[in-house]
């Protein structure tokens, strides 16, 4: 019952095949795969990741039956290339290589040429009759392994070349000859003898084995590790090892080495993709010496060496129905190939291979949509920092908002509108964004703040706009009042040009040339599948009529969010709501409503129009007053004079409106409770508008949002007043007007009595924005402080307010739908928060059962896409 | 199947009884019962709550049968009382009133003398020979009637009264002869025509129709109804009738009426106490013409009733088993039993009457247990005001704090510190308390606060200190820099004297005489019994040594909660812990560390020397960092020259500091992530106090909990940390100590998540002031603003600050009660949040099978008795 550890792949006997990723490493399975399919590839053997895990399992000991095994696949690899391991004659050179499962940097890479000693360094040389070939080699090798294996720091072995290079007065390493190159063998080895304390080893089998540990042990360094964590790759999977055959893409005009695209991974085209070299190893292409040739011109180098690649790369393709990333060496005309993996690709090129490949017959439309990666989506409808661009990254904050922006920096939201008349382009940056800066951010290009998470103020306020935006920047401190922000060192000046990446994070000096993407007929065809496919449905949240038009066309089924708060901050309308909320006076304030009435009522006659035939949820008023309360001295005079009061008592009563913690303070329903009118105003406005628009033919779905309903309580008192006023209303106007009245579920006692409320509402809409909040006890706004930190030592593995916490926050939501739905069958459940736009929670919801998902408008694509992947993969349930 | 709604009671028939209370009232079950003890009480009949609840549902229509049967029960007591209702000659008077399950404020009480028209008016003369007594009964009831059940004002009755006086130059009803009633009674009839629109209705029968409906009717007035919900009684019980034959205390000098208590109410000392009055009625007792005599002086004035009373009051109380309050009536020598009832007490009282009982073998021990309301008991701690005072109320706000207190009101923690080294008693007075004040708290005499609520700052550090506190007072405005404050017009200034009682609320002017009550050897003996019955363990929270000699004294077995924070706020202090929060040098950090480490220890040691052989809780740094930061300019200077940096930098940093909601920003256990040598500064001081105590025979039990933990992976990174510290110290002190490390559960997200959090876990507490607070997604701070409004309009039962939320945070801490035991069987639970002191809370912990609950020192004797009382009443889980 021993474990089989070790599996051959070659020309005439393979063991492994592609579906054993998971015990061979993608390179070892994906070697074995090709050598089933009858591609040439150089022989060699895979050790298991089980052997890996038993290495750690055992205290750092390998399975006892493993060298065996090894040493039975070293004959059978001999006998396959006609050398011997060790051999003086015909020596078997062999590469030993990591392989996990996923493509992990930070671990031990590559040693080449191992089984070189001073006895096979001569059988090598006459076998190639290439003396410098073999002592170059060979000096390749002992610094390969000295440095990977044995860990000593490159640089020393560095050192001692150059200094000979230098005594040689030559430039490149090339230019040194046999003699050269045998001091520096000698001095390496010396090296090694006093850094190890002992001699370096020249027994083949010797060197073999500690590169087998050194490949296995590099699991688990500190940087294999943290990459791990930050990709979430579990510990226990564990590397192969791949031990291969050398061959050499150096020998002469007729060798060469490449690697290459089976399409074009930057634009999808399906055409032949890549680089070669004529002559040369891996190593010189990255060392830049010489420019690769394109992949075209092999076609006339090597005729029949490119008509064979290309007969592979189409194998490939047609095999793994993906495109592929390839490497091949080319030894004295004759084609190996190293490697073939799934290619990386931009957003643009996934799509486009995604839809020529089910055109082309090769793979389903399911397939397709899965091919896309949902997070990558965005990519398409934003500006980027054009590639070739040279760029100086003055800092790196969250990529809050994606798309790349490019502007003057300004200070102050008045100054980023009195630019933005001027025609100027500009980018607000702030300490941190409020509500009062929102007239400033809507002209600005971009957003920079240096406090904030990715759902601070400024990151969602920038989402729902599509404007780029970058926060949390610690590093950076604004000094408004000085007129200057300093970052890194670097003083930023009002007018200074920056630019953003919202994508990245980076924010960069001057002003950098951009690429305006565009959205191409693939992506149309994409989401018409998807749209097929897809159980949850995706509306939008949007506050004004633009940001319902661009929902709209993106695909938005309704919209699951029209926040009335952000409707307040227009510049006539403030002074209004300020008197609203200040005023003690019962008629001062009652004045002030019925003058708002009409601008409410017309913002949504505007909105409903736009969304004729979808539904419109529209959230009752719920933000802290104080966020509409005029903070400076000169808006406070202006205010006092409009309502006849002393400024000094208007501050008075200013102050006395501030709260601790405002989050958990007077907002939300709390305010259709302690302030009535403010609801009624809001309803009377949404159903008279509705109205008008019924009787013209318009088909209008209003869904009355009631927010921070924590006792079913709370939401009978508030929806006994919305529907007296819609009925009265609807009454009056004689149609016939179906309208909905339902809750926010944002706290976590909601979810708890959600069977109680589900009695009384006609949908629930987590939001889950706040949800997280309260659950966590962690305000967003001030989370970035430490967040990170927790992020970094793995405390948390993601930001909570990015992809739901499942556990936590998921736990919750998911005992809100099993007791609303018991008492309510009929009850209708979406979520509004942030979260609607994250492919991982998309598919969480869906696994809920959620009836639809609301997220900005520029996230709908994204979402339309997510959700068809998440019904294509998890079955509805 | 008809139900039926009436029942008799008399002499010879009766046919209810006393556990018949939810059928017939109160009352009305009462007075069956003393029937049935053949106790003499006016004959009568009951209308059941039923007949109540029926007329509401039936939209006010009684049911059809209930009018016969009240005819058959009419009958029935004219034949008991041989008179006829609406009869000229022997006309039958009834009495008409209310009685539902619980007394019930604002409901209509009386009518007497129903049946009287100018018929049976002469009957009434001619029978008791007395005109006058005749007439005077007469207006009587035609005021009283046209008051509660016709619904006109009193006033309006009075006045036409206080015309004939005026214009008779008398001052007393009672000199008024019969000609004046005569044009009285006209006059009243006029008013009522007028008013009504009808003539005063003359059939006795339309009389008792109508007074009948007009108790029903009662049951929901806007003040019955706010009663209710404030008591919280079911809208449901309804109320019943009794309609009860007249007896007359007033018919000369063989007649009389009185009320008694059996045993004495304040002191609860065995001894019959009580009033009465010969030849008056119960309204005139009221009037306060006379002055009653002393129930002894009965013996003398009617030695035969007095006899009977006797034995009539010790044969209730042997039946009835409790104190009772009666009321009765002497008509010509003849005893009438109007009314028993459980007798009100006060702390004192309730606490002797039960310890008494047992002793007499009235009562078990159990039931003794029972009898004293839990809570009350505190008041037996702390000075009253005394009740014989003279007081004029300025304002009334919470009573957040039980006690009285009296001392020259001050503005500021530093006048308060000035003034009391002078050994001035004060009363600090504030717009609300920081942290920052807590040393001006500490020596005043009491705490005077305009915002926060029941749960606010000064509420909970006042409690914990024991001292009278009465916060949330709206109208109060404090401005320290005019050194003056206002409440309702009047002005405070500073260094005038106030008196505050803390259980009621009320601030009264000047300096009020208080009483200080001192705890028995009745408590001592009830507290004993209770010790034996109780399930629950009882702790307390205590920061200081103090403290935590006080609540040992009052029984505590162990700390569930010493806050470790309040411990920093000392003058010598808070200096270096400034320095340690605010340096970005991790040198002078480190330093300021080093310092506060011994004074940390000497803080535990003190601590775990009174506790000695009991458990002691400690929580690690829980607040805001920002709560210990300089404020004042001043302080700012004085810190910056300590730290040698420019005071504007440091300002700098502290706004820095600042959090939009600091109650879910940086603190707890996020405290001990971001900076890991706070707590590992903590720990260890708390270790080496442990083991040089231990070494000195001492038993230490120490606790180290972990705040505000949401996720696992927080618990297990700082209970690392904690165990690597502690068995570090413990190793070097060569001693045996055990010590636990637990977390708070607090956060929502903890409870959803408690298996995963318990397997890491020794115990869990449950914060329930943060668990309210994110559950309800409630700002303790904030919410003054908006739960009174919530308590008024009857969308809230009850603060949740004050009595657990059970549907919400209960439900979330019986579900983390289930994981977390399912998880860890040995998971030790409590809780010590303020409801730990609260008995409906802590009957609430009981029943989920909770360990412990931990409260401040001063609420100890009131849970040990509330655990107890839960014990009794609810089996164990």
């Amino acid at each position: 019952m021993t474990n089989k550890y070790v599996y051959f792949f070659g020309a005439n006997q393979t063991e492994g095949k592609a579906e054993m990723r998971e015990l061979l490493g993608g390179k070892g399975a994906n070697l074995a795969e090709m050598a089933n399919l009858g591609i040439n590839v150089p022989p060699g053997f895979t050790l298991t990741t089980e052997a890996c895990t038993y290495y750690f399992q055992k205290k750092q000991k390998l399975p006892t039956s493993l060298w065996n095994e090894v040493l039975d696949n070293l004959k059978t690899l001999e006998k396959a290339m006609g050398k011997e391991f060790g051999g003086a004659d015909e020596p078997l050179l062999v590469s030993v290589r990591s392989g996990s499962r996923a493509s992990m940097p930070g671990m031990m890479d590559t040693v080449l040429n191992l089984g070189l000693n001073p006895d096979t360094l001569e059988g090598l040389a006459g076998k190639t009759g290439d003396g410098r070939f073999a002592y170059d080699c060979y000096r390749r090798f002992i610094s390969m392994f000295g440095n990977v294996v044995l860990g000593i720091e490159g640089e020393h072995f560095e050192k001692i070349l150059h200094r000979k290079k230098t005594k040689q007065k030559v430039e490149f390493d090339t230019e040194l000859g046999v003699g050269d190159l045998k001091v520096v063998i000698k001095d390496f080895k010396a090296l090694v003898k006093r850094k190890t304390g002992k001699p370096f080893p020249d027994q083949p089998m010797d060197q073999l084995k500690l590169a087998v540990e050194a490949v296995f042990s590099s699991w688990n360094t500190d940087r294999a590790v943290t990459y791990r964590r930050l990709n979430r790759i579990p510990d226990d999977w564990g590397t192969a090892v791949n031990v291969q055959s050398m061959v050499y893409g150096n020998m002469g005009p007729t060798s060469a080495t490449g690697v290459a695209f089976t399409r074009n991974p930057a634009t999808g085209e399906n055409k032949f993709y890549g680089e070669y070299m004529i002559n040369a190893q891996g190593e010189d292409v990255v060392a830049g010496i010489r420019t690769p040739n394109p992949i075209e011109q092999l076609e006339k180098d090597m005729p029949e060496v490119f008509e064979t690649l290309t007969g592979i790369y189409k194998t490939l393709e047609s095999h793994y129905k993906d495109m592929q990333d390839i490497e091949f060496t080319v030894q004295e005309n004759q084609l190996y190939m190293l490697q073939t993996r799934s290619g990386k690709r931009t957003a643009a090129a996934a799509i486009r291979v995604a839809v020529d490949m089910v055109n082309e017959g090769l793979i389903s439309k399911r397939e397709a949509i899965l091919r896309v990666p949902a997070t990558q989506v965005d990519q398409i409808f934003h500006p980027m920092v054009d590639p070739k661009a040279n760029v100086k990254v003055l800092g790196k904050g969250l990529g809050a908002s994606p798309g790349a922006a490019t502007g003057k920096v300004v200070f102050t939201p008045e100054h980023a509108m009195e630019l933005s008349k001027k025609k100027e382009r500009v980018i607000l940056v702030r300490m941190e964004t409020s509500p009062e800066d929102i007239h400033g951010m809507s002209v600005a290009q971009g957003i920079l703040t240096a406090k904030g998470g990715m759902t601070s103020h400024a990151a969602v306020v920038a989402r729902a706009m599509g404007k780029p935006c970058v926060s949390g920047l610690g590093e950076l401190l604004v000094e408004p009042r000085k007129k200057r922000a300093t970052l890194n060192g670097v003083v930023l000046k009002e007018l200074d040009p920056i630019t953003l990446d919202g994508t990245t994070g980076q924010v960069m000096q001057g002003q950098v040339p951009l690429t305006q993407p565009r959205v191409t007929s693939y992506f149309r065809q994409l989401m018409v599948w998807a749209d097929k496919m897809r159980r949850l449905n995706v509306r939008a949240n949007a506050d004004t009529p633009h940001d319902a038009l661009v929902a709209r066309e993106f695909g938005a089924q309704g919209i699951g969010l029209c926040r009335t708060e952000h409707m307040f901050f227009n510049e006539e309308r403030i002074l209004l709501v300020r008197k609203m909320i200040i005023s003690d006076k019962p008629k001062v304030r009652e004045e002030a409503i019925k003058k708002l009435l009409p601008i409410q009522r017309s913002d949504f006659l505007q909105i409903f129009k736009v969304m004729n035939g979808l539904p419109v949820t529209i959230r009752l008023l719920d933000p802290p007053l104080h966020e509409f309360l005029p903070g400076a001295p000169a808006e406070i005079k202006i205010l006092a004079k409009q309502m006849r009061v002393p400024a000094t008592q208007l501050t008075q009563k200013i102050d006395s409106m501030k709260e601790q913690n405002p989050m958990l303070g007077l907002r939300g329903c709390r305010l259709g409770i302690v302030f009535p009118e403010i609801y009624e105003m809001q309803v009377r406005a949404i159903i008279e508008a509705a109205c008008k628009l019924v009787k013209k033919g318009n088909k209008v779905l209003p869904e009355i949002m009631v927010p921070l309903v924590s006792h079913v309580n709370e939401f009978k008192f508030v929806r006994s007043r919305i529907d007296a006023v819609a009925e009265e209303v609807i009454g009056k106007s004689d149609v016939k007007l179906d309208y909905k009245v339902g809750t926010m579920i944002e706290l976590p006692r909601a979810a708890v009595t959600a069977d109680e409320i589900a009695l009384e509402a006609d949908f629930f809409s987590f939001g889950t924005n706040d949800l997280t909040q309260t659950a966590l006890g962690l305000s967003r706004d001030d989370a970035g402080a430490f967040l990170s930190r927790y992020l970094e030592n793995g405390v948390l593995m993601e930001d909570p307010f990015v992809s739901v916490d499942q556990k936590g926050v998921g736990a919750l939501v998911a005992m809100a739908i099993e007791k609303g739905r018991a008492a309510n069958k009929k009850l209708h459940l979406g979520i509004c928060g942030e979260h609607g736009g994250d492919p991982a929670s998309i598919e969480f919801f869906h696994q809920l059962g959620l009836d639809y998902v609301s997220c900005s408008p520029y996230r709908v694509p994204t979402a339309l896409l997510s959700a068809a992947q998440a019904a294509v993969q998890i079955p509805a349930p």
